[in-house]
C-alpha cells in the first residue's frame, strides 16, 4: 500500500512544529502465528465493492468470517446478502451498524430507535449475535443530553435485542468524533454504559483506532470482562490526511497492536478480529488485492 | 472571519457519512459581562506577526494581558522582548511553552530538561509566574515509557521553578494529538501526574479546544481545584480542515465555552483567560484586526 494522500496543510509555521516521533511498539510484530480463524473482513475495508465482490474476495483468500454494513445490505437485499455470505461459508462477525440516538426532538429519537430495531431484525437474519452501536453525534444536542439519550436508546431495545439473540455492542469512538459521529468517546465511558443497564446483552466493541490513546486502557479493558463482544484493528499514522478516511492497515502507523490484542485475549475475547481501515489510498485498489494486503498485515502486525 | 478551509476529502461514501449535528450549547451565549481584564492574547493566535506587532495591536484594544512564544521571544531577544511587553503595560499571563520530554537517549533526555531550565529563566525575566507545558510526543518511545518520561522530566524541573518561581502548567492536548505531539491527552491523566509529584509548583492549564469531549471533565476540572494555573479559549469546528491550524475562534464551533469557563471559575481559578487560535485563515488577516475578531469573540462567547 502507498503512503496516505499528504494533508493540504502538513507544513506549520516552524514555532508550532514539534519534532516528528510516533511511539515505538513495545511488542514485537508478532510473538507467536496469528490464528487466520479469527480474521474477520469488516466491510468498510472494500467500501467500493458488493457485498458479493467483496464475499468472493473472503472465500478466495480463505477468510471465514465477515462483517457487513447495512448500507450495502441495503444495496444487495437482505435474503440474497443472507444467500451469498452463506454460499461462501462466511459467518457474520458483526453487523455495522446501529446507535445515532441522539435528536433533539421525541419523534425523531423515536424513529431512530425503530431503525435500530430493524438494525437488530437483520443482523438476526444475517445469523450474527452481534450489532455494532456508533452511538451517534450531539445532532443539535447539549452534549450531557445526548449522552443520556444514547444511554436511554440502548436501555430500550434491550427487550428486542434479546428477543433476537442479538447482542447490542458500543463502539467507543476517538475522542476527535465527539463533534460529528460520536458521544461515546472513550472504553471507560462505554463500561460505565455497561454496568449501568447492567444487561448481559449489552457490552462493547473494542477499535484499536479509537482507544489506543487512553492512559486508562489496560485497566478499562480488564474492566470489560466479560462484555467484550468484538475487536477491530487497524491504524494510526500521522500526518492525518482526514480524520475518517486515512487510517491505516495494521502496521502502517504507531499502534502497538499485539499489546492491546492480548489485553483483550486476557480480559476474555477471543472471537473474530475484525479488520476495519477506512481509507481512501486503498480503496483504489481491487478488492482481491485489497484482501491480500489485509491478510497479510494480519498475520504480521496484528 | 470566513469559514475554514474545506478539507480535501470531504465527501465520504454515503454508507460512511453521519446527519451534520454538532452539539448545541447549554449555556447562552454571554450570562453576565465578561471582564475584558482577563483577556490575554496568545501569541499563536497572531502567528505571523512579531512580539512589537501583537503587543502594540493589544496595547491598541486595551487588552492588559499576553502570552508570547519561545519563538517569537528568541526572535525578538529576551531583553528587548520584555522591555516591549512592559513599554506597553502587558502583563504576561504565561510563557509558551516548556515541555517536550519524551527522548530515546539519556542524553537527549537531559537536553531537553535543560532547555526546559532555559525556558523557566526565560519566564522570570518576562515576569511571568507560569511556564505551559506541551509535553510532547512518544518520539520514537513506547508509550507507557515516554509518559514515565514526562513525569519524570517535570520531577527534575521543580527545584528550579521553586528557585525562579515560576509554576509548571501540564497542558493535556487532544487525543488526536497522542502520536505526534502530546502523551498528556486528557485532564484527568494531568491531575494523576500533579497529585503524584505532589508540589506546588506543578499544576495545569485547561485549553476547552482539548479537553471539551471528556466525559468526566465536570469531575477533573473540580479535582484540579488549587492547581488550576491557566485557561485557554478557542473553539471546535467540524468538518476540520487540519488537526493544529483550523481551530476556530470562540463561537465558530461546537463548544460550550461559557459552561467550562464557570466550572473552572467554581473550582477557584479567576486569573487570564488565553484566546489561542491556530487558524490559517485567520493568520492571512492584518494583526490588529485579528485582535479586534478575538476581542469581540471573548466578549460575546466566553
Amino acid at each position: 500500500m502507498t503512503a496516505p494522500s499528504q494533508p493540504q496543510h502538513t507544513a506549520q509555521p516552524a514555532g508550532l512544529a514539534i519534532p516528528a516521533g510516533m511511539p515505538r511498539r513495545q511488542t514485537p510484530a508478532t510473538r507467536r502465528p496469528l490464528d487466520l480463524n479469527r480474521l474477520s473482513l469488516n466491510q468498510a475495508t472494500t467500501e467500493p465493492y458488493t457485498l458479493a465482490e467483496a464475499a468472493a474476495a473472503c472465500a478466495q483468500a480463505g477468510i471465514g468470517w465477515f462483517a457487513p454494513w447495512r448500507h450495502k445490505i441495503a444495496a444487495t437485499g437482505l435474503a440474497e446478502s443472507a444467500r451469498i455470505l452463506k454460499n461462501y461459508g462466511l459467518r457474520v462477525s458483526s453487523l455495522c451498524r446501529g446507535g445515532m440516538f441522539p435528536a433533539p426532538t421525541r419523534d425523531e429519537r423515536a424513529a431512530r430507535i425503530e431503525d435500530n430495531r430493524r438494525a437488530i431484525a437483520e443482523a438476526a437474519a444475517l445469523e450474527t449475535d452481534v450489532l455494532v452501536l456508533v452511538c451517534g453525534p450531539p445532532n443539535g444536542c447539549p452534549l450531557d443530553e445526548a449522552r443520556q439519550m444514547v444511554e436511554d436508546g440502548i436501555a430500550a431495545l434491550i427487550p428486542y435485542a434479546e428477543q433476537h439473540g442479538v447482542r447490542l455492542a458500543i463502539e467507543p469512538l476517538h475522542p476527535m468524533f465527539a463533534a460529528d459521529r460520536s458521544v461515546i468517546v472513550s472504553l471507560g465511558q462505554a463500561n460505565d454504559i455497561v454496568q449501568r443497564l447492567g444487561s448481559p446483552w449489552v457490552g462493547v466493541v473494542i477499535d484499536v483506532y479509537h482507544v489506543w490513546w487512553d492512559p486508562y486502557l489496560d485497566r478499562e479493558i480488564a474492566r470489560a470482562r466479560g462484555h467484550i463482544f468484538g475487536f477491530h484493528v487497524n491504524d494510526w499514522v500521522v500526518p492525518m490526511a482526514d480524520t475518517v478516511t486515512s487510517r491505516g492497515l495494521m502496521g502502517e502507523g504507531c499502534i502497538d497492536i499485539p499489546r492491546i490484542r492480548e489485553a483483550v485475549e486476557a480480559a476474555g475475547y477471543h472471537g473474530p478480529i475484525e479488520v476495519e481501515v477506512m481509507n481512501r489510498d486503498l480503496w483504489q485498489k481491487g478488492c482481491r488485492e485489497i484482501v491480500e494486503m489485509v491478510k497479510n498485515a494480519y498475520m504480521l502486525h496484528t
